[in-house]
Parts: C-alpha cells; sequence; structure tokens
C-alpha cells in the first residue's frame, strides 16, 4: 500500500535562495542583428566607434551666420546631406534646415522666426543668438570611444536606434535560455490526438509552460512525453537536461511518476534535490534540484498547480541568467467581493475576476478544485495570501497580480 | 524665404478622436497553431468540441468506493490512463491515484491519509467520504458546445492550455497590424553603411520605430528611406500605403520634405489630412491622417520626438486594431530632484534616470536638446507633464512612464 506524501515544506523565497546559492549562471552569448535586437541583453560594454553627431548640426530652421551683427546678406542655402559648399564671412548669412551641416564658420544659427527681409539678400536679426545657439556640436550626443551602453542592459527601441546611429549592425547578446519541457504520465497524450481514449487525458503542461518561458523571454524546448516507466523517463530527461538551461518536469499524477522524478533527478548529477515541498497552495509538491550546475524543478501534474507554481520560479531563474533584476508584476488594487480563507504558513494563490463599477474595481475568487484549467481561463488575476496571513475579509481592498 | 511653421495645435487625445472618427477597422483574420497563438487575439468565439474532463475523475491518491461503509475489501489498483477494468460493489475499494478515472460503481474516493490497512487486502476508512468528494465530476471544467473563450480575447497560457485540452490545435486569430514605416530626406543613409559623408547620418527612425511597433505586437514593415524628391517619395508612400493596415511617415529635416509629407498625404486618399500639429513637447510638427481607412501619420524626422510621438499614438492605434482595452503603462512613483518647467496649454514628455536611495525612488530629469538619442538612452522612463501645469517643483511626488 502506498504511503501518503508528508513533507517538510519550505517557502517559495528560501527554497529559491538555496537553488541559488548552487547555480553559478554562464549565458554565453551569440552575435544578433540589432535591428532583430530589441529585449536581448548585452554580453559586454558597447563602445562607440563614431562620435554623434558627425558634424555641426543645425537644431532649427533658420540662418547659419557668425554670431551677432544684426544685418546680414544672405549668400544662399545649404543643402541637406551635403557638406556646406559655401562659407559665412562677418555679416553673412546661409539658409540652414534643421539637421543641417553647418559651415566652417559660422558659429550660431538664428532661427528664421527671429529674422525679417529687409532686402533682396538682407535679412535682420530680430533677436540676437549667441554663440552656440541652435547648433549642437560634433560628438554632442556620444563621443567616440565612449561607451555607449553597459554590459547586461537589455535593449529598448531607443537602444537599438542608437547603436544604429553609429553603424553598430550587430551586438553579442546573451544567450537566452532554453527552457526545457518534460512531461511523464501514461494517461497523457498529445494534444493532437483526434479523441482521448477513457482514462487519457491531452497533456497541457508542456504548452502552458511553453507559453509562460515565452512570457518570459526564454526558449522554450518541448521535450515531449515520457511514459511512466524509470528507464524511458529516465532516458527522456537526460537528453533534455543535455539540451537546456532548466530543464521542468511535470511529473504524472501516479505515485510511481512522482517517485521516479526524485530518482530521475539524483541521476542527473550533483548536488541534485534540494528541497521537496513548498508552502505554497497550489503547488506543494513541487521539487527544487539542481544538477550539474543547472536548475531542474519536478512541477506537479496537474495544469493548474503547474502553471501557478511556475509563475512563481520561472520569472526569477530567467532574470538571474540574464543577470537582471525581477520586473515586479502588473498589480491592481481591488476590494474583495467575499471572505477568503487561508491557513498561515502557507502561501495562496486564488484566481479573481476582475469587475469594474461605481465603488472601483471589484475582485471576485473562482473558487473550484485546483485541477480545473478553466478556474484560469476565467480568471484576471491572481490574489495572494501571503504566509502568515489567514485570509481577508469580504470588501478588504487587496493587490491583485494581473495575468 | 520659407516661412516658418505656425499650427492649430490640438491635444494628443483630440487628435486620436478624430482620426478614429474615420476609421472603421477592420484586421481580417489568420488560422494559428495554437501552441503559438500567445498573445494572439481570437476572432471568434471558440466553442468546446468535448467537455473537461472527459470522464468521473479522482483528485486525490485513495480508493474509489460507493461512499459510507468503515471495512472494505481492496480489490486491486486502478491503471492511470486506462479505462478502469474492475469495478467497486458496496464494501469494496479499488487503490487509485489522482487523476485516475472512477470505476463506473464508485462515486466517491477516500484519501489514502484517511485510512488504515486492518488486514491484507482490508482497509479501515478513518473518515468517511461523502458522495461526490474528490472526484471531478466528467465536464465539469468545461462541457461540450460551451462557449470557452469570447471572440477579441488575447490568449495567455492557461488559454493556449484550455484550448489544447479539448483538442483544438489551431485558431482563427486577427491578423496583427502591418505597420509600415517610410523615412524620407536627402540626408538620411542605411545604417549598414560603413560611415557617412559630412552632412549625412544614418536613418533610425526605421528601427527604432519598428522596434515600438514589434513591442506592440504589431508588424513593422521598413520601406525604406525616400529621396528629398516629391516623386520618389510619393511612389514609395504609395506601395507603402498599400502593403500595410497604419503608414508612419518620418519627414526628413528639410522644409520641402516636410511640405512633401501633406502632399503625400493628400494623394494616398480621402479623408487625408485631419490635423497637423500637436499640444505636445517634443512632437509639435505631427501630421493625423485617415487616408481610405487607414491611419497615416507624419512624424518629425528627429528620432527622440519621433519615438516619444509615437509612443503616445501607436498603443492606442494598435489596440484599436485589434478591439481591445489600451493597456496603461507602467508608472513608478518618485520624488523629483529639481524643478521643471513647462508651457500651459502644451504637454511635455521629459526623460528622466531613476535612482534609489533611502528616501524612495528619484527622478532625475534629462535635459539636453530634443534631438539628442542618448537623452532616452540614458533615460529610464518618461515624466509627463499635462497640458495644463505648468511644471513641477523639487521635491514633487510624480508618476514616471517607465521604458
Amino acid at each position: 500500500m502506498p504511503s501518503p506524501e508528508f513533507f517538510q515544506v519550505k517557502p517559495v523565497s528560501d527554497a529559491l535562495r538555496q537553488l541559488e546559492a548552487h547555480w553559478q549562471t554562464d549565458p554565453g552569448y551569440e552575435t544578433v542583428a540589432t535591428a532583430d535586437a530589441l529585449n536581448r541583453i548585452l554580453a559586454a560594454d558597447v563602445v562607440s566607434p563614431e562620435q554623434v553627431p558627425a558634424f555641426r548640426k543645425s537644431t532649427v530652421d533658420g540662418y547659419a551666420l557668425q554670431s551677432l551683427p544684426a544685418f546680414l546678406n544672405v549668400r544662399g542655402e545649404l543643402k541637406m546631406g551635403e557638406a556646406p559648399a559655401l562659407d559665412v564671412g562677418l555679416g553673412e548669412a546661409l539658409l540652414i534646415h534643421t539637421g543641417g551641416m553647418l559651415p566652417a564658420s559660422a558659429d550660431a544659427v538664428v532661427m528664421i522666426e527671429h529674422t525679417q527681409a529687409s532686402g533682396a539678400a538682407e535679412i535682420e536679426v530680430l533677436r540676437a543668438a549667441a554663440p552656440g545657439e541652435n547648433v549642437i556640436q560634433a560628438g554632442e550626443d556620444v563621443g567616440q570611444g565612449e561607451t555607449m551602453l553597459p554590459s547586461r542592459h537589455r535593449l529598448r527601441p531607443q537602444d537599438i536606434g542608437a547603436l544604429l546611429a553609429v553603424g553598430i549592425t550587430s551586438v553579442d547578446a546573451l544567450c537566452r535560455p532554453r527552457i526545457g519541457i518534460l512531461s511523464c504520465g501514461d494517461e497523457l497524450l498529445p494534444p493532437e490526438v483526434d479523441s482521448t481514449p477513457p482514462g487519457k487525458v491531452r497533456d497541457i503542461n508542456a504548452y502552458t509552460l511553453s507559453a509562460l518561458a515565452q512570457q518570459l523571454g526564454a526558449k522554450p524546448l518541448r521535450l515531449g512525453i515520457a511514459a511512466d516507466d524509470f528507464a524511458d523517463y529516465q532516458r527522456r530527461a537526460q537528453a533534455g537536461f543535455e539540451a537546456c538551461d532548466i530543464l521542468l518536469l511535470s511529473a504524472g499524477s501516479s505515485v510511481s511518476a512522482r517517485d521516479y522524478t526524485r530518482d530521475v533527478i539524483a541521476g542527473l548529477g550533483q548536488p541534485g534535490v534540494l528541497q521537496h515541498g513548498l508552502a505554497t497552495k497550489p503547488g506543494k509538491p513541487t521539487i527544487i534540484a539542481v544538477c550539474e550546475n543547472k536548475p531542474v524543478i519536478g512541477l506537479p501534474g496537474n495544469p493548474v498547480s503547474a502553471l501557478l507554481v511556475a509563475r512563481q520560479l520561472l520569472p526569477r531563474l530567467v532574470a538571474r541568467h540574464g543577470g537582471q533584476p525581477l520586473k515586479s508584476p502588473r498589480f491592481v488594487s481591488a476590494r474583495l467581493t467575499q471572505r477568503v480563507a487561508s491557513v498561515t504558513g502557507r502561501e495562496d494563490w486564488l484566481p479573481v475576476r476582475l469587475s469594474d463599477d461605481a465603488g472601483g474595481t471589484q475582485a471576485q475568487p473562482i473558487f473550484g478544485k485546483s485541477n480545473l484549467i478553466f478556474t484560469l481561463v476565467d480568471a484576471d488575476g491572481l490574489l495572494r495570501i501571503p504566509l502568515n496571513t489567514g485570509g481577508y475579509d469580504a470588501g478588504s481592498l487587496v493587490e491583485i497580480e494581473r495575468f
């Protein structure tokens, strides 16, 4: 007769700290086109090979001149995109456009709005321009040899622009973590099957976890379904382990599959299982391990538990892999429509539906057996009930983590 | 002599409302694999072809039985992934695992923890299970023919799981908006050039705007660089317009290129330019237009202005295209380190650098000529100074929109 599972549970954050103590990240890097590098993380400082701007530029439409005289002879117009064919002497001006290159002897630009024609080729300056006014100096944006972006910086649209402005068309970016996902259980079939014989279900954890990995900017690697058979499970886990940076095992529901998970992890290398049992609901029977410097997580087979636990673990693992700070989730304040109870010493995650009315945002808890995926489909977010809170009364103002 | 540009400016939100009044969105749809459909928007309600679960299931490890008797004969073990080969009579039990299919005559499962062996093949039930206890009924998660997800729903990891659970391996998703981006100006060169001759600069707007479009889940379409020549500009704009759903024209800096933009837009169809000039800084000379039911935006050539204006316009256009509510940006509260001035009647956007100290988060404004892309590279977010605010004093608590 199988014995029930009892765990010495630990808070999620403690278990993660334990994992991190055994995990020295080394993401490696690859060269990617700058134009395609949105959200990629730089593997090294980037130094500008050029100065920006490369030449002195006007910031306005107006007249390039040597500053101060009030009446000027207009010698002509400077063309965009060309080095000035003309120069200005004292008392002379050249029509220049925003972004245009200043002629050698000009030291300021007076805005068109601050001039008026006083003859066929003469203008009067109504408001004088001080030296340097309306001019961007060469190198004012960035100097040659200056560090423009530091290592571990995550590229945003403006960063891509700045890199391309100095002609850096490719960058060394950290490799994104490959997250391997292996499901195990004789009851599991791939989702493509037309119908499921009695007792069988379609494996969806591989797909919900892949989508989560994708949301986090990681590379999901679906490793298929292992039979509830130690040799098959072990072989597939080993092959997947070698191909990924973080391995998720979504153990089938049978007791033997769960027992196998511990043994399979033990076979993947040192130090192996660090913690079995998390003080969280759903997700208590989760296994936290590191094998040969790679995190290995044994998740419950229950799709709701697997996804909710992975949401607590993966963001932190992915951020650490890239040397990034953990991005805080999007919260919204809402009033609970009814009382929710919890047990102290355990963190509870409860799906809620959000709605707005005159009194603000309301959060309606969705109760239901934890294996019903539609409790999450119908939800807009999650209420976290912290470790040492017994629950919340109806009408409490709570923070909801939005999906 | 060119005349300076004066605009009858309008607030951004007014100009967008004007645009929306002339734009009936019709995104069309395409069939995509469910497994690859994260963040895609459903084009129609999705109805479940099956019930979930397909059979009555145990939610625990324990004994399937006919409820109530206290001493039971254990007839055997039910295998995962198979229809029960055995049934239970009154006074009989079958070992069952979490997720296992219930035998026909069982109406409850008693948890292993609530039993103890009382003979070789006999157990004693220590805590009785009421009928239905620890059982998920067939169809309890979702019923056959039930609408599982509504049209215009954006797919999240759990939704992908739910779709695959019922064997829906592909869905009709709205086409993502194609955002065409055409730059114009004789001073512009593609970023790939090894060096820039005097007076020339690399075109970066096409790339910063592409990255922004990508961030928003749209499909950027870079249309290259048009010469500062009406025929070339018009020809490229027309070709790009036909291939996209929203057209961005990033006009070069010369007066003629700017004048051309209005004329080019006029040639693309009715109603054409709706508004020229927005009450925002940077970005005042922006053009808002709709031609033949497609939004066309004339952006300033200045990379900082172009990106900051596009950030105000594109999220709303992309959301409307997909029938989605506008997602609010990520804000962080911070104290201003120094006074910033503004002009009432104009919305100002000022880049700031964020830092944390004992007193909380500080926002340091980054002043600098608006065409310096590094003012945005060095920034962590933007301070918006609303239309009718004259500025903020040092020490003010402000909301910073994070990049």
